[in-house]
């Protein structure tokens, strides 16, 4: 007769340095995130999964509306000949793409793609829409399901379905378009550091491992525990591709007919495996303070049932009152049939920053003990400086789990010249790896090949400076980031 | 060289005397709601359609919440054979499904379902996540796209695809479950009517048109301008029907297994249609200001682009100033490429509450014009004033159409004992139709076959009285309505 908590409980997380693929899996199960749905490589996000997906939710879209972003819905099914409109864009996407061709008990006429991304339909709205300058630009988002049938899939990181937002924008001219796209990169970089506090490198890709229809494709690389690369956002400036493949045109204020230029960018659920994989230890999923929908959890601790009881319950619930600032995101663990070890074990796997615990000797002495879940640092503290305490806890917390993960992230990067040692590290210690690039798609594929690193992008930060390719030794003039990526 | 808005513009909303179906579309289109997708059945929101769903969500969300409801997402697909394990669901669903037979290239060995409601998919799930009684109740909720193929559509009425959220709980009891169904249709109740500004009448539905795999459904039907009902939320008491065709059970405190009771409740993109038909008017739309994501619009008005403007520019800032509590909500038309005459057509298309004109002249005397939408009133009003006279003009205006749309729905509510009275109105000037019901199926099979109209429910709060079937003169107790429907 156990419930699912206690099951849960027993189960034990594999250490990282056991076996990191199972760590990943063990604590989404532990932490309830999410499970492998009945169909084939899609999944079932539980709600402590999808609270994080709502905090992400939440704070990116009112940045995208400050800048002038509204949302839309475009519909799920795309006719599957809007793909061929683009070349580059069909080539693709269309090994991925899940077709309905059956529907309320006939075959259609044409088969719908269930869309892995939205930029034909689009166009083919916003050629419709723009007409003139006056139309310009045209600034959407939508929050949206999409479906790419994967052969190899992983919780959050790689699903058949997944949950995204994907924005469009059309502009007049070449440098707004460009503006734009990089306008949303660095919404993304700001979201990953400061929010959950996941350091990145921003920068461009190279040709090979751009988007499938864009000129330039901006990307945030972030790096897991494990010393690969998470690419964990993307800006794509489209150029006048989609423009030209579904003649989208505006008439200028000399009356002149154009293209328009036009940009897409998006984050998915995949953030979240980012989150669990950046921050999450041993004991299970940590999340940064920023990112968790329950911050503060209050434990009653108590051995009779009367006055000791009484007592115990009063002053949690005078915890609970001081920390009503926080909403819904505070609570006391009331619940009668576990212990509070157990309950202690369980919030623990489920990532709440802060534990607060309240025994009848805390209570003799008006305090309370905050145990905070990054460190599991044990500090006593007055009950009546309990709001100061916990506010300036939640902001050290957000602080050390960047910190902790940039110093992690550091220390895993190596500036390498020589090819051998390039090869010895992504086998022994993989990281992050600044190289020189002869620009050639050849040398990429063939380090790809021999190596199973890619160009994760070419990092905005890196200067120029005299180099020789990693690979063939050719003149290089920039190092560009190589990891082994998810 | 015409702009999107100028062509907008220039196009007439059809009067509603003269086709109520066209003005429907007319308001849409013109207010740049939504638009049919290039996909048969299927529908695009555009910008200002989907900040009315927002608001929907971020109210509905929170009241759900409040409850305990957590929200979590499942997958899109569901295979076609778990449809089959509940003998009504599948009765009542398989004509509408649309299926997805190829994916990644190759025809799938199971065919997949896209989903139309997701109790199946959700019902094994709960088998695998509830042992015991202490995981109950389960409490979830999810807002997502769901398709059901039509084969006449009508922009947000009914579409193939629509975006919905459905809950769905499990309890140890029925009591809880009838109580939990319940409470739903509360919280829809009194959203609509309190938010929505839209009176409806909350009641049960007949067997006949229960929702399929429910025991009981219940209802809120709002009265559309043309005396049609809309229905716009269900809540379904799913009995144990779910849980013994996916085997969901617990044991409770004595070791005895038991199955769950389960309830599943909605509310869709539908309730935007109802909203557009039950406030707007000849002009465009008209939203309740609890609806509205913009609510004023401020427009400057001047002849002369020097001191005039700078005159005008200066106090549409104060007032913008003024209005800064409302946030993103209120704002400034500087548009200059548009007249005032325009914007103030423009604006009131889309249904802003409040639009404040400031011209030179008012200017001068320190006053600002209001203009409402709802009665089209106009009233000088002092720029010191200008909060506070807004804050009230929001309030009065809520409660203005609401106390209108329940005026209008009186006059056209009748209490009919006769038959061929029943037929006369709804041939004539078809409304709400109280009228006493035997209780069979048969009877209410004639009714919708002889003047289409249907049982919306029984409402909660039609008291039992003596009476005889307005179609078999069978001795009855209790008045039902009927009403042609949407």
């Amino acid at each position: 007769m156990k419930t699912q908590e206690d099951k849960g409980k027993d189960k034990r997380v594999t250490p990282r340095a056991e076996d990191y693929s199972q760590w990943y899996l063990d604590v989404i199960e532990s932490a309830e995130l999410a499970e492998h749905a009945p169909v084939r490589g899609c999944m079932t996000i539980r709600p402590n999964g999808y609270a994080i997906w709502e905090r992400i939710q939440r704070v990116l879209d009112e940045e995208f509306k400050n800048t002038g972003v509204q949302n839309a819905y475009f519909p799920l099914f795309i006719p599957e000949s809007f793909f061929k409109k683009e070349a580059e864009h069909v080539k693709g996407f269309a090994p991925e793409i899940a077709v309905v061709t059956r529907a309320g008990g006939k075959e259609l006429e044409e088969p719908l793609a269930v869309r892995p991304t939205s930029e034909t339909i689009i166009g083919e709205a916003f050629s419709r829409w723009i007409q003139s300058h006056r139309d310009l630009p045209v600034l959407l988002n939508q929050w949206v399901n999409v479906v790419r049938w994967e052969m190899r899939t992983r919780l959050f990181l790689r699903t058949s379905e997944f949950l995204w937002q994907e924005g469009h924008t059309a502009h007049a001219t070449e440098e707004d378009a460009e503006k734009r796209t990089l306008q949303m990169l660095e919404i993304y970089r700001k979201f990953a550091e400061e929010v959950m506090a996941v350091p990145v490198i921003a920068g461009i890709k190279s040709d090979s491992e751009r988007f499938a229809g864009a000129i330039r494709t901006y990307t945030i690389e972030a790096m897991m525990q494990d010393g690969r690369a998470l690419q964990s956002g993307t800006s794509h400036n489209l150029g006048q591709n989609f423009g030209k493949a579904f003649d989208v045109t505006f008439l200028d204020e000399k009356g002149e007919r154009h293209f328009v230029w036009q940009t897409s960018w998006g984050v998915s659920t995949r953030l979240i495996g980012g989150l669990i994989m950046t921050h999450s230890d041993d004991k299970g999923l940590v999340l940064p303070p920023k990112m968790a929908s329950r911050k503060v959890v209050i434990i009653p601790i108590f051995k009779e049932d009367g006055d000791e009881k009484a007592r115990v319950t009063r002053s949690c619930k005078e915890i609970a009152d001081a920390l009503a600032f926080l909403g819904r995101e505070a609570f006391v663990d009331n619940r009668d049939q576990h212990t509070p070890g157990a309950k202690f074990h369980e919030w623990e796997k489920k990532g709440i920053p802060v534990r607060i615990e309240v025994g009848p000797k805390d209570v003799e002495k008006g305090e309370a003990v905050l145990v905070r879940r990054d460190t599991g640092e044990k500090t006593p503290v007055p009950v009546l400086e309990i709001k100061a305490r916990v506010e300036a806890l939640l902001e050290d917390m957000q602080k050390n789990l960047f910190d902790r993960a940039l110093e992690f992230q550091k220390a895993k990067s190596h500036r390498v010249d020589s090819y051998e040692k390039f090869k010895t590290i992504l086998e022994t210690a993989p990281g992050f790896l600044y190289a020189h690039w002869c620009g050639k798609a050849e040398c990429e594929k063939i380090v790809k090949e021999e190596t199973q690193a890619t160009i994760r992008c070419i990092p905005f930060e890196e200067k120029e400076e005299p180099g020789a390719c990693v690979k063939c030794g050719v003149t290089s003039k920039k190092r560009v980031l190589f990891a082994k990526a998810y």
